[in-house]
């Protein structure tokens, strides 16, 4: 029996596996009269943090996939200590990140944000931009969506490093990666820094007043992994006083951003709504990943995308991982 | 001797050249003066069309420089059947136009323009955007910038495609390319329509009504040549009556864009003011692109970029031509 978590809408294009299996959706208020019959939870509602409230003394299902690439708000100490496998939905959201991160970084270099402005005032001023070809981005996540983001940038002309948990030379997608104990010696050499790490205990507020000291007065922050990899405060101040040249976050501590933060209405900071990987036909994509897997499961093959639950991510090594 | 048309600035770096030459800075009311006594101009105000009304009876100067890669708003008959020779910028622009093209066509991919809409309005509204990997860019247009264009784009995962005087497969820098004869066709299989022509009788107007008809839904324009490549007011009832999906342009009939343009307010529309391949630097490298002809002109050398005025622009099989 397969109880899928659901916000608002349900899941499409679970007709196949409706077909194969017991399948009842629940929201977070059914989930605990549910679960203790499951034997398989897809946590759709990728989202939710009901899960922890709602576990079973008894231990819960013995597989959870979850529908998004961060598993950091689903883990909890006994899902992490129990014998529960958990999968997740890598793969699914490099590309369009990729792309959305390339995006930014041209918009900055462009100044298309000035440009909308001028012409919702319906003025005529001409500006000269930036180049980006020749300029230095540093990648600090060597998962597959950092490495998406190291391709799609060096093929339009950036130099790329990486920052990783181990160092290593000449990495086909990252170029040259330093472990992240080096994090603020790099910080100094690149023009864009580009978060996309997952958020673990290691990661946590790693870009704080003392990592925006040692970046560049004309570099960008781009964040794309977790809110909280950002201390917020440290990062309102360091645009306030111009010590970086600017900042676009698609994610945050609290989401949706409260209305109150300074990040909605400082110059040179793009906000957008926790979207960067969400193209269209993200959703049929995200099912087809948890039937394939479904399907794995119930063959006796290896499933996709096993999370290290101790080490909160996919490790790369995984023969099965999809990348 | 050398008279440099100017407009409100001199050029920058001219130091080296006034080491070898007698050289005459003016504005437009003063070059009908000086124009008779001059061996050479430089075109630094390539915006000026003062020209044509100050050209000596008896002929001008034997070279004409220009500081762009346009020569439309230069050519005049008595210039053109002349002895004169017209060389341009080609080669300046060609990288910084390509980035500002894949930054239009990934901030209207990534929907960036209501992105910020949202961000003033405090609004946090999640939307599903779209890959560019994938999708379909006609270039029209085969001189360098429309080149540089094409590499890009496909370098960000597009596959291209391009109009040209001469059909030409397996074209390095743009595939497959029809002759222009064909554009009516090549437009209804594009995602993104880039004009990079130069503006000539052949080209004037190509954009249409029923070129626009011929154009995808879900397609966009993006003009970085020159405004009557396009006829605007098919443009805009094209746009008002969604029978395509957007247009960005950087160049327009009228230059500065009139107020009373309904360009300025079309939703889907991005205006920027002439500016696409003016990156930091443009101007100095303006300024040593001529300072190096002139090293060619006063050493016996044949110079880069030489316009075939009948056709409006460099051939591309000139050996000297930069690109």
């Amino acid at each position: 029996m397969i109880v899928v978590l659901q916000g608002d809408d349900r899941p499409p294009g679970m007709t196949p596996v409706e077909r194969i299996a017991d399948v009842r959706y629940v929201t977070e208020r059914d989930l605990g009269k549910q679960l203790p019959d499951a034997d398989i939870l897809f946590m759709y509602d990728f989202w939710s943090e009901a899960l922890a409230r709602a576990w079973p003394e008894a231990g819960g299902p013995g597989w959870v996939h979850i529908a998004s690439a961060g598993v950091d708000r689903l883990l909890f100490p006994a899902l992490v200590e129990g014998d529960t496998i958990v999968t997740n939905s890598r793969g699914v959201f490099d590309g369009p990140i990729a792309e959305y991160v390339l995006g930014l970084v041209l918009a900055f270099a462009k100044d298309l944000p000035a440009t909308l402005r001028l012409q919702a005032e319906g003025a005529w001023r001409h500006r000269e931009t930036e180049r980006v070809a020749g300029t230095r981005a540093l990648v600090v996540g060597t998962g597959p969506i950092g490495r998406a983001i190291g391709r799609t940038l060096a093929a339009a002309g950036l130099r790329v490093g990486g920052i990783g948990r181990t160092a290593r030379s000449g990495d086909p997608d990252l170029g040259e990666v330093l472990s992240d104990d080096r994090l603020h010696e790099a910080l100094g050499e690149a023009d864009w820094v580009v978060l996309a790490a997952p958020l673990t205990d290691r990661t946590r507020g790693m870009i704080d007043r003392v990592a925006l000291d040692r970046m560049r007065p004309g570099a960008r922050l781009i964040n794309v992994g977790r809110g909280p990899l950002v201390v917020e405060d440290d990062l309102v101040a360091a645009l306030r006083a111009g010590r970086i040249a600017g900042a676009a976050l698609d994610v945050f501590v609290d989401e949706p951003l409260p209305a109150p933060s300074p990040l909605w209405g400082l110059p040179n900071v793009i906000v957008s709504p926790h979207m960067s990987g969400d193209v269209v036909g993200w959703r049929d994509e995200l099912v087809r990943l948890f039937a394939d897997n479904l399907d794995r499961r119930l063959s006796g093959r290896p499933l996709r995308n096993v999370v290290d639950k101790r080490l909160g991510y996919v490790r790369s090594g995984d023969p099965a991982s999809s990348s």
